[in-house]
């Protein structure tokens, strides 16, 4: 946890008010739950450097790619999880002066990320540019219960005056990423409605014609009483809808504005239905009210903690922060809905786009194999089943053919977004990690039977481009892998790194045992799916064969151990105690040739970074 | 040359008007005097697709650099040779009618660029929407006799119809590059002046303060008569200075505009003095007036000529080609002023930036050598000279030290702006080829004085780089150069490259034999020198011996060749015959990868791209 974050068992805790860690505190206090997230952005209004974030999963956008050198085989475009309109603001006036803790005065700043119950919790005390001095308390969840619903209770004590406050909830369509290649605006407005206590904005992706409803429903309570009186002035703006609401407070009054949302997508929804949807939610979440929505909350999360939890004894920090990567990891998917995957960042920011890499199959599957039901690392295996025919589009635009697959180093629908050659070309270990998390999966459920449903033509898919992907050396007379980039990002190009042939292998020889498996265990599948792709039964398991025991793996026989690479033991050897701390981490200090003529040895007789022999 | 264009010993030729041919002949037809350069775009309005190019030598704006992953040791900013004011512009407006060739129906169009005596000539016949026909004479040079000036005649004959013919002669300021990583405009405007027959605008680039003012002064004719009772309206806009004139005109007249213009930069003239100093110019301009600026400039073209024409005989389009390329290198260079160098595409247009590559010292020295004084390319030398100690700064930014010099990949002021690790980093034969022009130049001119004054410390820097990036493989118990891009670009990130590594020691062991050449021939430069590089000449020449005698270098014993690099036996090796011609050109069909895992041999026992043993 980065340090100004204090330690506690089941919250993220930060005390005292920072422009300086809002952008992380934004990120580090998101909220989620599967279907959409939002960074912990303030609801009041907020001049200082702030990333406004709000996502719905599922929902990107086709930004234009912009490289220095094009290169055959780059994709036209980078699919990204779009920021969507802001449902969660509130402009706050008092008398004369809007509340911006940037301006103000902040006392007793507290911000609380419940990861138990799953809220946000924020208070402060501010005071105005006039003297005026408001207490606040602001609570919202993203609801993991009702899944198209959030809410917002947003009170303001009035501490030394009495006066004006005006409250302004309100959606915001003009919402741009910061990350666009080309400062483009990615959402059209296509409709908005505002009544008293009601606001709905219905917005479209520029393009692939996404569109999404957001609907708010508003109340207000004076001291706790409802004020049932309330005429808000009811406000459009260019893509923005909003009701001011007036209020006189006495000193020592608490008025209270509780905002319910509704979020409804065209991924759920026929369009024509989605305003009524995104509003229906709203009341929905409106009659429950907010408190009986955190208790199903708490008890929704409680059971996820009963399955998923890691306690740690003796380190609270260490107990934080397991717990947080757990809480990310449940608030970004729960294995409801099979179009969707797990962004590098989850619903945070902005980088890596929202979208999908092999660190779907290499990190989160074991996690989700072990702390939730099965079913949820099964829609992630079919989220690349279902992008079976993309992988092999993906790997003809790379000169593969005949069915071999190459899943995208980077993805949301199938498509390679991936724009740096020696990772989009080069990096295909990404590929084995696919078929590993199909291995991974099997081994732990025993559910046999999604290889002949999904699992096995997606093995054969990728054991193709791994037989074609590998060339004959007639100099070394073994098969060989050249030109590729290992899991060591910093070195490219390289040619037999050992991870990817030997996982290239292993995919192949897999492949071929599944197929045995298939067809001794369930003979009419194996049929449908060799007639489906087409399959060569006499020549190519026994192609697959030929390269496995025919590799090429780079190895020092005088030391006994496997080389990462050709060539590696040309590289300069320095010991690590030898490298000074100011150029540590040396990826910041040296330049991307240094890091790779270099290897790094702990002690001086032995390779950091080298396989010892296999017994 | 393209094939629409007429073949001719001494012209490029374009015959009938094509809107699609439009921006490939704006660059073909490009004028430039060494000191500035245009497209050849029309002077009238021209609302088909054009890319509006004038460019001003030396003048460059850092342009905040975009990349996908930043790595250590990227420049902050690309410079580029901005996209001026554009000075050649006059509107044409017959009655009511804006003359404007993408609209217009156009007859008898042609353009010439006459290379023999430097100017670009156009004539054509255009029906304006009403009917009325004009017959138009357009004629411009850059002067290379006074080269801040620039004359154009513009001559309109009203072939069937009496009228009024509005003629509006203009300078620019609200230019653009397309080019612009951030959609930026570059410049501001300072100043703008306006009187009859008379206009100056002073512009600054944004960043560096690089200021340049454009004068224009204009004379009318009417069937060759001056008419000095014109009285044009002034016009000022924002960024932009015209002159308006309307002249009745009558069935058959022909209406001439001259228009003069001056070009002054803050590169030669202090800041205060350029609206002045460019009025001066229009002015000496205005009063030689363009038949004698022609006859000038055909003369000095003939001298250029006389000492670099070289002569085809019996292939008119080998002859047109091969003047095309003399005839732009002496536009693009012309030895005067060493601040300057030669960008890739001259002044044809803004790819590459108007920036300075190895290509200088690899293509264009050698031309130069042969065909111009020998100046010529000592100030190219000397370009490089001025440049070195941020060349040493740009190999400390990669962690190199003790006076080593690493030349960029590209640049204006001597900083490295390029932005691809596999060519930033790794692309380092440039270096080499910066050596070897000294080489080259000395062997031509023998002026060894080159060696003391300059040429010596250039050589050290280049000399210790190597040292410094080449290491020792304990492995091999031989030097080793790993992580290099070659001359051929698509294999990035190879070990021992065999062209990298053979200039590298050729390289080091020049510096020696030049160090003992100073030294004996005239010690105290010599002694200048080491104590300026701080050499220490104990250690030094005796490293660069050792690396050179005991350098490696990849070859198969077997077939007795060279090869490029390490690993080259292990590629599939493709005979020609068999790659299909729909694959050719494989850059622009094959993924980077796969280029680099083939090599083509032309016959089944050679392997093209290796070198063969030196006898």
């Amino acid at each position: 946890m980065n340090q100004y974050i204090k330690a506690d068992p089941w919250r993220i805790i930060e005390e005292g008010f920072s422009a300086e860690n809002q952008r992380s505190s934004e990120s580090l206090f998101s909220l989620g739950n599967g279907k959409m997230g939002q960074r912990a952005n303030f609801e009041e209004r907020y001049t200082g450097k702030t990333l406004q974030g709000s996502y719905i999963a599922g929902i990107y956008y086709p930004d234009k790619t912009r490289v220095g050198w094009w290169k055959n085989g780059y994709p036209e475009y980078f699919a990204k999880v779009l920021n969507s309109p802001n449902y969660i603001g509130i402009d706050v006036v008092v008398d004369t002066h809007m509340l911006n803790l940037f301006i103000c005065n902040v006392r007793a700043f507290r911000r609380e990320l419940n990861m138990k119950e799953g809220y946000l919790l924020r208070t402060f005390e501010a005071e105005l540019p006039d003297g005026k001095i408001v207490r606040v308390v602001a609570k919202r969840l993203l609801s993991i219960v009702d899944t198209e619903c959030a809410a917002i209770s947003y009170s303001i004590e009035a501490v030394n005056f009495s006066g004006t406050i005006s409250l302004l909830p309100y959606i915001d369509g003009g919402v741009v990423n910061q990350d666009s290649n080309y400062d483009e605006a990615f959402w059209n407005v296509l409709k908005m409605d505002v009544h008293s206590c009601e606001a709905t904005l219905l917005a479209q992706t520029k393009k692939l014609d996404f569109q999404v409803a957001f609907s708010m429903r508003t109340k207000v309570f004076v001291d706790g009483v409802f004020c049932s009186d309330i005429r808000p002035e009811l406000m459009k703006k260019e893509a923005w809808v909003g009701n001011r609401m007036k209020v006189n407070v006495k000193q020592g009054q608490i008025l209270t504005l509780e905002k319910y949302i509704g979020v409804c997508s065209s991924l759920n929804y026929s369009a024509e239905t989605l305003c009524a949807e995104s509003l229906k939610q709203a009341k929905k979440a409106e009659e429950k009210g907010i408190e009986k929505m955190l208790t199903e909350q708490a008890a929704a999360w409680g059971n996820k903690w009963k399955q998923s939890d890691i306690q740690i004894e003796g380190d609270v920090a260490a107990q934080q922060a397991i717990r947080f990567n757990i809480f990310q990891l449940n608030q970004t998917y729960t294995g409801e809905d099979a179009r969707l995957n797990v962004g590098p960042k989850g619903f945070t920011g902005e980088k890596y786009g929202g979208t999908t890499y092999w660190d779907t199959e290499a990190y989160c599957i074991p996690f989700f194999l072990m702390t939730a039901p099965k079913d949820v690392t099964r829609q992630l295996l079919i989220y690349r089943y279902k992008h079976l025919e993309r992988a092999i589009e993906n790997a003809a635009k790379l000169g593969f053919s005949d069915g071999a697959a190459l899943y995208p180093m980077v993805t949301i629908n199938g498509e390679e977004c991936h724009n740096e050659w020696e990772i989009t070309f080069e990096e295909i270990h990404r590929n084995g990690a696919i078929a590993f998390a199909i291995h991974n999966y099997i081994r732990h459920t025993l559910d046999y039977n999604y290889l002949d449903q999904y699992g096995l033509e997606v093995l054969i898919g990728i054991a193709r481009f791994w037989a074609q992907r590998i060339t004959f050396s007639t100099e070394k007379q073994k098969y060989v892998m050249l030109g590729v980039t290992g899991p060591n990002e910093y070195e490219n190009n390289v040619n037999n790194n050992w991870y990817t042939s030997r996982l290239a292998c292993w995919c192949m020889s897999y492949a071929n045992e599944c197929i045995s498996m298939v067809k001794s265990n369930t003979p009419a599948a194996w049929s449908r799916i060799k007639s489906k792709v087409n399959f060569d039964e006499e020549h190519e398991p026994a192609k697959w064969r030929t390269i496995v025991d025919n590799m090429y793996y780079p190895r020092n026989e005088e030391l006994g151990i496997f080389l990462q690479q050709d060539g590696y033991m040309d590289k300069e050897q320095t010991l690590v105690a030898d490298l000074p701390y100011s150029q540590r981490p040396i990826n910041q200090h040296w330049s991307w040739d240094r890091i790779l003529r270099s290897c790094f040895i702990k002690q001086a007789d032995t390779l950091q970074g080298i396989y010892l022999f296999e017994n």
